[in-house]
């Protein structure tokens, strides 16, 4: 039976983090704590999420999902990504690296499809677009339930006709990358609760909110909104099960201004202001995955020497407000808090 | 005996809109609905702000407010203001005009202060910067409750410290201008649900959440996550009592981007994207009030004509859902709504 989103014990999602964060062991503790837990597939080679996969159900026997990047086809011209690698070659030098090959790819799309399909992974989220129709059609020959993450009305539309089992709402608050199906143009940077409510039609899938979620109060004004659970990213960066780098923790539990950028990837996503963003982001082209290729051994290089400033701080805008403890506990005291919440709130309203 | 907005039959204020939308006969409405009723101050004689309140006070005899803008100590370059107005040239021409007096003034915020105290305005609330000390004591004095809009923790930190009765908790989903208490530099974009929860401190003076809120679940969805009140602009707009232009509720009714810009007023404001837009923005300078006097009469020659091109569009993220109903409907049917909303989310939880 394909997995229902409203049978979790307590309606949190652990946002699947790329390039990192996302751990198996971060995905069993949210599991086995009532919650949902997620790998994240992009940037990692088919065999790579394969043992994830492995690691997580011998961790924990709870439902978990599998985020997947959409394959975009829309390519950057080869001169635009060649213009912004020069003004990469002073960071390239001070870290004492080469660039990366700025290959265009699509992240082994099909390759990684077979693979959840053939795994029968529980829920299989999709970040960047909407898979094809055909695509969900074998999902759900599989029992797979199938999440398409969605930052406007109209993405939300093309999803449900899709037949998207689930839509992420995803809003500007959100670290990471935005999930726009597509990164030109112009995109109205939707705020959660307008978003949810813009979101609101009958009948529809059911929304799972994201985007600045950092508490029992916050969750449970998204389920007033709308939301059948809430899916949470930098709520979870600091426990100890993430894969966080110890120059994004520290930088995640201070207080910091985040900003939009394309400056690590190419791909417009939040991340806490740094050096290199304030540097790099007003020449920063539409070019994903070229440019994600591009600073690799760049933000690699940082990260061991734990530089801060020249590798991609992706955190949310309430970042601040992380805990560092375990995720499980995150999770339980997060849903009760909320229950908690909504019950004062009634009662609140009772009293009036 | 200092307005305490918890007395609220109806916890619904009508945002200030200056510029047009706000109008006597508005907050007269909202106010006789159980909201609360709001004049916007901003770019009005004292006199004509004097004959408003008597208006208002003849009309209905619920509390009210008066917003005033903060008077500003940074002034731009006069050759920054130059430069913009002459890319405006082609602008006057089509609308055969001269471009306005780019001055620089304050409002007449000290005569406006006065005209407020002497009035017994119930509540003054301010933007674009927190009231002096002696200003918030004077006030105070007279029994006149005092509001800041804020639009960061940063900001309600001064606000509550200056002894702000009540913060008004202003997201970027907002319409018009944000109230940044300075419009230089870098401003994190929080939205509603965010900075709601992180304006949470104990203790604090009640919030009022203003940001894209439209509907009776997104209005009970910021009561529970903290705000006593939720201010609404965009809702009112189509209101018979507002004094919105024609061609301003034409694009309001229909579906359509909005951004930040301060191609209008050289202060950062969220409208509708039309013409205007598209070709002043990359030039537009911090440079506030000079660019609003500059295209002052642009605008107004525009909406004499209808040219929905040509004007300043304010409205928040959820605008396309403004009704076209007398404004103490619009009061009573969300406060229904939230209500509702609020009482079936509950039933959900204890469903579980």
């Amino acid at each position: 039976m394909t997995f229902d989103l409203r049978s979790l014990e307590r309606p949190i999602v652990q946002a699947p983090m790329a390039g990192g964060p996302s751990t198996p062991a971060l995905a069993a503790a949210v599991g086995q704590a009532g919650g949902l837990g997620f790998l994240a597939a992009g940037y990692k080679t088919p065999e790579a999420v394969a043992d994830d996969i492995a690691q997580l159900r011998m961790a924990s026997a709870a439902p978990f999902g599998v985020n997947l990047f959409v394959a975009s086809t829309e390519k950057a011209a080869p001169e635009v990504v060649a213009a912004y690698a020069q003004t990469l070659t002073p960071d390239a030098e001070r870290h004492g690296v080469t660039l990366g090959d700025p290959r265009f790819d699509d992240d082994a799309y099909a390759a990684k499809l077979q693979l959840v399909i053939r795994e029968h992974v529980p829920v299989v989220s999709f970040t960047f677009g909407c898979p094809a129709p055909e695509t969900v059609t074998a999902l759900h020959d599989h029992d797979i339930a199938v999440w398409v993450t969605v930052t406007s009305p109209e993405e939300a539309a093309l999803a449900r006709d899709a037949g998207a089992d689930a839509l992420v709402a995803q809003s500007t608050e959100a670290g990471g990358h935005r999930a726009y199906f597509s990164d030109t143009g112009e995109h109205e940077e939707y705020g959660l609760l307008v978003l949810l409510r813009l979101l609101h039609t009958e009948p529809s899938p059911p929304v799972v909110a994201t985007g600045g979620l950092m508490d029992g109060a916050g969750i449970a004004a998204a389920h007033v909104a709308g939301a059948s659970a809430v899916q949470l990213g930098s709520a979870f960066l600091l426990a100890p099960e993430a894969g966080t780098s110890p120059p994004h923790r520290a930088r995640v539990a201070a207080p910091g201004m985040t900003r939009l950028t394309r400056a690590f990837s190419g791909r417009t996503a939040r991340g806490i202001v740094n050096r290199f963003m304030d540097e790099h982001d007003a020449d920063a082209p539409s070019a994903y995955p070229q440019v994600h290729h591009l600073t690799s051994p760049l933000r690699a290089a940082a990260r061991d020497t734990g530089d801060g400033d020249a590798i991609n701080l992706w955190a949310g805008q309430g970042h601040a407000r992380a805990q560092a403890r375990p995720a499980a506990e995150i999770v339980r005291t997060l849903a009760a808090d909320a229950a908690r919440t909504l019950a004062d709130a009634t009662a609140g309203a009772a009293r009036r």
